[in-house]
């Protein structure tokens, strides 16, 4: 079954707003087995808005609406659906006395402008709003298909949804189990890692694959839908496994966990201590490891050399090597590795030095990046250039840094 | 004239994704004068796509999809706007050959899926894609009327669009001056800005304020629009000036600026060095410092001092004062930048210590932060006590030990 939602609001046309009750509302009829196929933002526009409901019911079962309910001029969510369904709207007294009562419970005179709320769909059914004034409203077009409008503020709309919407959407959605799968994957791009898979998961249209990639980091869900959770897990198995075996250790995380809890998972099954030096990086690897609760149970700390004089004065890397290799080598990431583990004693140490840009400090093009990893079985490295901003190369060489600490934790 | 923006792609449908894109190109589409009447988010669906570039060609003088313009089969963008136009999409040799290159440059070899992102709209413009491979597509429809396609990654549809389309754009929307001041406050709370400011702001629709508030971090928007330069700026500085008066040096930016980068000034300005030792923040302050390109003139590096045990060892915070005071405390923080001066030869040198949860390792409560920062003039502490989560806490405090170093650069 599928539903649409539209939030009606000019303020969420503006660069500072962004609709956020479709993700709860997404959250909720995906557990119910519904999918959602398309959103859309309307400004208090009377015409558009019935336009966009016109269409929305033309072709899903569920619509719904969020906003423009209130009192105000600018609310006009009720007279929109009344013209996009040739409807009348019929004004319910009991709902105005309510709304008058809740105003003197809190000591105050209701505005007479409230009285607009007091306008329902005809069919409709009125949803109290235990939160505010305005009321949702429930109308049935036909049997398995229903047009929805509910309140805009969030800690409106959410009881009225929880509470009175989906026992009613339940009677109307055929009953479905839905099983989701994360994967995880560091180190590859997206291009390489579609070609790659796209020719198992097109096969199937259950589950449904979504590649989500950001710099460095892939997510790759899978949503299988069934009468039983055994059918639904039996899916995932099914394509699942095919992807683990083409992407092998690729994948860092079955469960959508993100490469700094998997490494903080590890160390700490261990009982091993982490520390690290940071140049290029400059914080950003260790502000990942720490973002993680429970990090200092194997998070020692570190090192945050920026400058050359840093990597001789706090980690002991000599001014030689620096003058011969750049600060930017093989030699200055493992003799910052040394240091670290040196000046720590931590059992795993992890280095980066590299070129952020936008102009090079040590003559190696921007992009250029080394990571090293300390462990007890030895020292490991890798060398990387990529293309990008700033931000881009620094958020790939800590991505960088942690995968080979994962994959080094992994395979000792 | 009006604009619609639809974002494509079944991730945007889930509970997982907003889609952002569409706040960067509105700001940048009012900016032009252009307002935007409507959004959509529509999943990899090519009948449903077309349908909603239909809809929104034919109302609205500049429609802009995002996202679909990738190499994989779940991009359908051009297939569906060809659909939607009624036109053929025609191979450019020249583009795939582009695309090889920019894949050769970066030593690996083009996967034969990319060759997808060569196929360009009968009569449209291919847009340079200088962060990625799939190209942009410039489709006029007649003389004041544009369809324009934009690739969904942020770092390659901002630099395109600012770049490629703002230019162009500027030919068919009709002249007007806009103008906008950006101010940026440190360490208040939204609702006491907005009760303080709100009775000068409201006075006036032109300029319109905007206020946005992160943790820590409210930014506040004036915008004014005018036939003339000389009469917009007149309206922002008639507007601007009361509310400098009521924020006074809560104020730390006035051209929208983030706080590393005022504070990175700042210390350019001087000639001096900064280091740093953070232990709650775990790299969150340094990273944010290093962040701003050129940070390498002004910021030395330091310490990550995530354990008592390193307090001690790597700054020689003194096991007596944690176990006196606590790890989360006045004394410890002083010694904390103490210790990381002496150890740096930094001109300033910023501690943070505090718990940042969700459970307490000092003693003290879940939220408590200490700040400190020696400069040459001397030792500057603050306290804070905030409630929140994790990464709230965190975010807080890193803002925190920034302000208190740009107000002590400030008023030496």
């Amino acid at each position: 079954m599928n539903a649409e939602i539209i939030a009606v609001g000019s303020e969420l046309l503006t660069p500072a707003r962004v609709d956020t009750n479709s993700l709860y509302l997404t959250e909720e009829l995906n557990a119910l087995g519904v999918e959602v196929v398309a959103k859309a933002v309307v400004g208090d526009d009377r015409k558009r808005l019935a336009e966009a409901v016109r269409t929305a019911v033309s072709r899903s079962e569920i619509v719904i609406t969020t906003g423009g309910l209130g009192s105000t001029e600018d609310d006009v969510t009720r007279e929109a659906v009344a013209d996009a369904l040739g409807r009348k709207l019929v004004y319910h007294q009991e709902i105005c006395d309510a709304i008058e009562a809740r105003f003197r419970r809190l000591g105050r005179r209701m505005a007479q402008i409230n009285k607009r709320q007091a306008w329902i769909i005809e069919g409709a059914e009125g949803l109290d709003n235990s939160e505010g004034t305005a009321p949702g409203q429930w109308i049935p077009l036909d049997e398995r298909k229903v047009l929805l409008l509910l309140p805009g503020p969030p800690r409106e709309l959410k009881p009225m949804f929880t509470r009175d919407c989906v026992p009613r959407l339940r009677k109307i959605v055929p009953p479905q189990v839905i099983r989701v799968r994360r994967f995880r994957v560091a180190g590859m791009p997206e291009s390489d890692l579609d070609q790659l898979i796209s020719p198992v998961y097109k096969r199937y249209s259950n589950p449904v694959t979504t590649v989500l990639a950001a710099p460095g980091d892939i997510q790759i869900h899978l949503r299988a839908r069934s009468a039983t959770n055994e059918e639904a897990e039996r899916l995932l198995k099914e394509v699942g496994a095919q992807i683990e075996a083409l992407l092998g250790d690729h994948i860092y995380s079955r469960d959508g966990q993100p490469l700094e809890a998997v490494v903080g998972r590890r160390l700490a099954v261990r009982g091993a201590w982490l520390a690290v030096a940071e140049s290029c990086t400059g914080g950003l690897l260790a502000q990942r490891i720490t973002a993680i609760p429970g990090a200092s149970n194997y998070f020692k700390g570190g090192f945050l050399v920026y400058t050359d004089e840093m990597k001789r004065d706090l980690l002991g890397v000599s001014a030689a090597l620096i003058e011969k290799e750049t600060a930017v080598s093989k030699a200055v990431a493992e003799a910052m590795a040394r240091g670290v583990r040196e000046r720590t004693r931590a059992d795993f140490a992890v280095a980066v030095t590299g070129e952020a840009g936008p102009e090079s400090g040590s003559g190696r093009p921007v992009g250029t990046v080394w990571v090293a990893v300390l462990s007890p079985e030895g020292m490991r490295t890798e060398h990387r250039q990529w293309l990008g901003d700033r931000e881009r190369i620094r958020i790939l060489a800590a991505q960088q840094a942690l995968d080979l600490l994962r994959r080094t934790l992994e395979h000792r």
